[in-house]
């Protein structure tokens, strides 16, 4: 577990789009970022007041967080001058670039001099069980995509805050790096071993109240051939009530395989239900998350109702018009 | 890769069962077994001559197998005396034991000291790729269960015996401990990280001749929900031109899993077929291989003929009836 709040840190970051997951950040967690730490360079800003690290101290911030693709795979001098003054000064690191921060001894160093924590969110920190299957108590709800990258953390993290805008008892279930580093607690599904990723998943969403929703963090694509394992554990190791379909319609091939096309909704949704009823049989499929961004509104709305027409079930782009729809879904349940 | 052939080492197994995967490798590859080695109250005999690590060198020996399951989880002293000799005579140890012989600092530092290597068959020995799901040349044969352990290695395991007995180009391809004691090379699934498995399975089946069968040791079942993301990537990883379903007819519960009851032969058949597709369009189905170890001759046959009636599809039990069945039906492929 992470602790919050963060000072996100931007490094020399090029442009806005190599701040994703501190952009992920603010958007979804606001009260997680005290503020924002850019070096000279910095092409992003998320909008949030720049501060130093003895200002963002101040401000209550506990961990410096790495929000920002760094270049060339290495951690540069001039970030580890940050990083090691931010240890010095009481801040735990977290991080979910590919060179981890354990690899550096500097770092490693000076957080054990120090006493604080480093957290490298691409790799699990907990030795998970292996599944059992039981029956837990709550209500889960798991987004499973026609490819990789349709949307599908989107998805849920747009329904957790409907459900918890209208009272509901919801909490978003990191399985991915940005993911975690949003919301500080995770599990890391594509890094762990494979025989523990049900269990891990499983320990993710343990027993919570009846009228509990956990909205679980899709990965992957059972369409998908590189990782459709991973989708696998999820929907056996999450035991959902609920499946979300998501779908990206403006894709030619299914994400890094020139060779494969996605499938249709129909499909997902039969192969996705049949599965998930092995450990649920009670599960259902509730709705359909549609990323538009590449669509125009009238193209988007003429889509959506075309697929609430063909599937008969709710559909919504919930990053552009909301997570109503599906939050009504499940609130029929 | 293991260097072959072996001097089996049985240590002090207090019964045969102990020694499983010793005689795994006398029964599937006996030129790969010059031995066996046995200490003071060894329970086990695999029927081999019984070797001095001197005799077992001269016969040209060169790796001692620890074909044997250990008491409590701990590597004893007695047993430590015999592998510090082996390194020391030029022995390289290969084990599949839950208790690593790279965590044994005393055989670390003669294996160093010798030049002999330590292969610890459940860690992998390699950087898989992420899979890319290219079609290859050649073609798989992949067999699916109702649940874990149902007999599928031993089917892969029959029907290459039974390819090569035919003249015909067949290779197994092990993804467990035990298959990759009896082959000396393969990738130890369970233990690969999960954005890698179908990469692993990809990189055990490269291309080959048309007319060459790999038979790829299956794992899990996708209807084991402790480990159906392993059997998921084996499917898209493996990209089976040929799919076998496993069973086993006297299973009261799912292997563990006492709540989970087993899937009839028509749902594995369809679940696995719809998920084969995805990788290669060209699957089938050919056959169906029962394991019948606790039923009468009687029984095994009358539930084979009646299997048969109706799945349309060619049943036996491979191990204990031959192969022969499933073979014809590859070749009519």
């Amino acid at each position: 577990m992470i602790k919050t709040p963060y000072l996100l840190f931007l490094g020399d970051a090029p442009d806005q789009l190599a701040a994703k997951v501190a952009i992920g950040i603010r958007d979804w967690r606001p009260d997680n970022a005290v503020g924002q730490f850019r070096m000279e360079g910095c092409g992003a800003d998320l909008g949030l007041t720049d501060m130093t690290l003895e200002e963002a101290k101040a401000a209550g911030a506990k961990t410096l967080v790495v929000g920002v693709a760094n270049r060339g795979g290495v951690i540069s001098k001039e970030w580890k001058k940050v990083l090691v003054t931010a240890l010095e000064e009481g801040f735990d690191l977290a991080s979910g670039l590919h060179n981890l921060l354990r690899d550096e001894p500097d770092l490693v160093a000076v957080a054990e001099a120090t006493g604080q924590e480093l957290h490298d969110v691409r790799i699990p920190e907990v030795e998970y069980p292996i599944a059992n299957g039981k029956k837990r108590t709550g209500k889960r709800c798991l987004a499973v995509g026609t490819d990789c990258s349709v949307g599908k953390m989107y998805t849920a993290l747009c329904m957790d805050a409907e459900m918890r805008k209208r009272g509901m008892k919801s909490t978003f279930r990191a399985t991915g790096q940005t993911g975690i580093l949003i919301t500080g607690d995770g599990v890391p599904l594509d890094a762990v071993i494979a025989d523990f990723m049900a269990g891990s998943v499983e320990y993710l969403t343990p027993d919570n109240d009846e009228d509990h929703w956990d909205h679980i963090e899709g990965q992957g694509s059972l369409f998908h051939v590189s990782y459709s394992g991973v989708t696998m554990a999820l929907i056996h190791g999450g035991q959902p009530d609920a499946l979300v379909l998501a779908h990206e319609p403006t894709r030619e091939h299914m994400r890094g395989l020139p060779e494969y096309t996605q499938p249709s909704l129909e499909a997902l949704r039969d192969t996705a239900l049949n599965l998930a009823k092995v450990a649920n049989p009670d599960c259902q499929v509730i709705g359909v998350s549609v990323n538009t961004q590449h669509m125009s509104d009238d193209d988007a709305k003429a889509y959506l109702a075309k697929v609430e027409a063909d599937m008969g079930l709710p559909a919504t782009d919930p990053f552009r018009y909301g997570a109503g729809k599906l939050v009504d879904a499940l609130e029929a349940i």
